[in-house]
């Protein structure tokens, strides 16, 4: 018989789960019954365009529920009566359930637009080999493959805070923890100040891991809406006043939108939060990459004193090395570097001292400085093909960062446009990811920081022919008179 | 006035809100008055014998309530009367609550038994060293450096696969997640299996960063007894009864008592959680330091498929490189790398690669082979070093790991003696640390791994001689007649 699941990768039940409740349908309505042999996990995932680990983790499910038995060599089968419950674990019923929504990756050779990351192609081989090379002939390399502080390898936790101080950035109430990348960052932060059903201030549409994140902590989120210069400040006041106890903002070329809150508002934001007690966290990623000329706003931390900073080496260096910061008030990092300890210890050490001497000495910045360079370039990629072939839609152009939010002409869905694009040989990620609470099917995101103007320009002139094609199709059916309902 | 909080290392509250709460109780009382000077950080952090950021970290808390003001060049003063609470945040009612035991670091000098882990003297550099270069030099050093998939390094995957399937430990049906060390393994199976009040079993004296981890989780902790041959089977059975739905296990020279679970004890205890329904999480990550000849016992992983089983790389190479693992049936790995994603996105690539090196040309196996002929050497060590000094004491020899539990004769407490073994130029940590629900306080853990013999020998003389005097002296005054209680 046939395996047709009608799986949705929008779901929030994980796929694997979705194939295995299907299949679980079809044996006990009899349609697949005992002695059936399932496709092989390969055969099924071709099929069904699946990762095959997807297909292995469905049956898995069955065979722990007694439905199926996998025989090696032979393939799996569906068994006469389920077995004992005793002998295998029923994980559906013990696992916590996933409020994730999976992404899934794209095929090579697509232009992806679907990863907010750098590229690797520029990527300064040589310079990196050398400062590796310096680390590891020192004479404290046996100091670093020992178990160390939680808080962090500690020269670099003192470079990052002097260099901070000297930018304005950090006070001496302030303190820092070394963390595995931002997103090690909001997981920290999130079990040191969020509980339970507490209200999260997000901007929307947000990055899905800081999203899911918060839902998998059971935390209520309320999403304000991004406009041309950041989040709706009155939104923000009605978040605040519902009782949001934490806000979490990207001041500078948000991600998925890329915009940034002006430097008017910036203060005004602060104010409002510290007037209703609430903790501000900011996530400070993206702002070196700022590639239209001009001053740079200053960064929340910079007006408040009391604003908890998130940094990263991932988005202007490495994202293979997982090295991040958070730089806050003293009783914040104090209760973060508990939490850290009890999440892994602490951040590995080599990379902490490659990056260390990475940054040192003057490599990061001349690598940054190639990276702005090149990001303009990118960016006026973007600027021309969105205008060339993205007629129908509208977007904003950001003025820095990874990632540019286009909307769809009306009538024209992001998810159903995604399968064509994939075909048609370029990905990006639907609207519906970055969504809280609103419908954001006729947005997507395009990240064009890891793609260079070439390919943006060619993938944007891609997007922009399915765009077309897909708004005129609608248009034509749309002209034909409707039957009346029987 | 003088500062002399009452400050308790082992209390559920951590030290720097201790001694913020009894400072606000003297500003609060009128003992400390508007205008008077705090000691400096520094100053006060020596008399109290504390970290300098704890004592800064208590006077951040008392800023933020406006209780104290810092002023840059002339320190804290206590303020005439609180500032407005919008313009500092009070940090002590945002942050989560932290239910976990400081554990405080030893003096340089001091002949440290308090952390479980491997001597740096004997990390073997120079083989270390080739194994980076090898792979910096690789051309596919640049993917290395870019984002890659939460589940691992895809190499190390099937690597430590295809290496636990040789061993019997890994079945078709299993699969592997990577991990930063153990520790990350544990917070990533306590997500995916352990929700807010669910029961677990422990053996106990447990690993107090196992224990903190749960308890910042919610999750309602059963002590299994640990004796002669690991978790007792009556107390675990109980627990099993009492409704834990999971269990917890160190089969292999268990941290800290060093016990193994018997090798007839091993099936009987897969059989009686696999009856029951629990998910039973072996800790895997000591059994490759077996100094004793003769066999090993099986690992639980291959009694029984479901078992989820944690290993490292911390424990035989080197922990200041954070890479562990998942070996789990696939359901339980799918969900563990969707949260692991959520946790930090991936592990770090270079020590995965530097270590997948490190183990494939053969290095691994060469330093632990050397490895563990030393630690037959500090074992004999602690075994003569207890008998000849330890008269006093009760202990159990364990047959591999880093681990040995020492019972103190009547009367002498292992918290009180802490402080003499300090004074004295030893450290260890006192068996409250390791305690769930029964007081230990007449144990301590002597990590013996990371020292060599004579330090082991001289450390352990030491210590035998202060719990000598400490009972003489306590019988002397317990001699002496009772006074009337009036």
């Amino acid at each position: 018989m046939e395996i047709r699941p009608n799986l949705d990768a929008q779901s929030e039940t994980a796929l694997y789960r979705q194939l295995g409740s299907y299949l679980q349908d079809l044996i006990r309505s009899g349609e697949l019954a005992a002695g059936d042999r399932l496709p092989p996990t390969r055969e099924l995932a071709g099929q069904l365009g699946l990762n095959r680990t997807t297909v292995s983790a469905a049956y898995d499910l069955l065979e722990s529920e007694g439905l199926i038995k996998g025989e090696v060599g032979r393939g799996s089968y569906v068994c006469g009566s389920p077995e004992p419950r005793a002998e295998k674990m029923n994980w559906s019923r013990t696992l916590t359930a996933s409020p994730s929504t999976p992404a899934g990756t794209a095929a090579s050779g697509t232009i992806n637009f679907s990863s907010s990351r750098p590229s690797e192609a520029m990527f300064p081989l040589e310079e990196f080999r050398e400062c590796c090379r310096e680390v590891l002939e020192n004479a404290n390399l046996r100091t670093l493959m020992q178990l160390g502080s939680p808080g962090g390898y500690e020269p670099l936790r003192r470079y990052l805070l002097a260099r901070a101080a000297e930018q304005g950035i950090a006070r001496d109430s302030d303190d820092i923890l070394i963390t595995n990348g931002c997103q090690q960052a909001l997981d920290l932060l999130r079990r040191a100040l969020i509980r339970t059903g507490d209200k999260v201030a997000l901007e929307e549409p947000v990055y899905p891991g800081l999203k899911n994140l918060l839902l998998e902590a059971g935390a209520e989120l309320i999403g304000v809406p991004v406009g041309a210069d950041g989040v709706d400040l009155p939104a923000l006041q009605r978040a605040l006043d519902a009782g949001a106890k934490v806000v979490i903002l990207t001041p500078s070329f948000q991600n998925p939108t890329g915009a940034s809150i002006s430097a008017a508002h910036r203060a005004t934001i602060c104010g409002m939060i510290r007037t209703a007690g609430a903790a501000l966290i900011e996530n400070d990623i993206y702002s070196d990459l700022a590639y239209a000329n001009g001053d740079v706003p200053p960064r929340l931390k910079q007006l408040d004193a009391n604003v908890i900073l998130m940094g990263s080496f991932s988005k202007i260096a490495f994202p293979g090395m997982r090295v991040g910061w958070i730089l806050a008030p003293r009783p914040v990092i104090a209760r973060a570097t508990e939490l850290k300890q009890l999440a892994d210890l602490h951040t590995d050490h080599l990379s902490q001292a490659f990056l260390l001497r990475f940054a040192e000495s003057g490599k990061l910045a001349a690598h940054q400085a190639k990276v702005v360079a090149a990001g303009k370039e990118k960016l006026r990629a973007v600027d021309e093909a969105c205008r060339r072939y993205l007629g129908d839609c509208s977007w904003r152009l950001p003025a820095g960062g990874m990632n540019l939010w286009v909307e769809l002409p009306a009538g024209v869905d992001a998810v159903s446009l995604r399968g064509l694009a994939q075909q048609a040989g370029i990905d990006y990620l639907p609207g519906r990811y970055f969504s809280i609470s609103r419908s954001l099917d006729s947005g997507l995101r395009l990240s064009f920081a890891g793609l260079d103007p070439d390919e943006i320009r060619r993938g944007i002139e891609i997007l922009g022919a399915l765009v077309r094609q897909t708004a005129e199709s609608r248009n034509s059916r749309a002209a034909q008179p409707a039957l009346a309902l029987v």
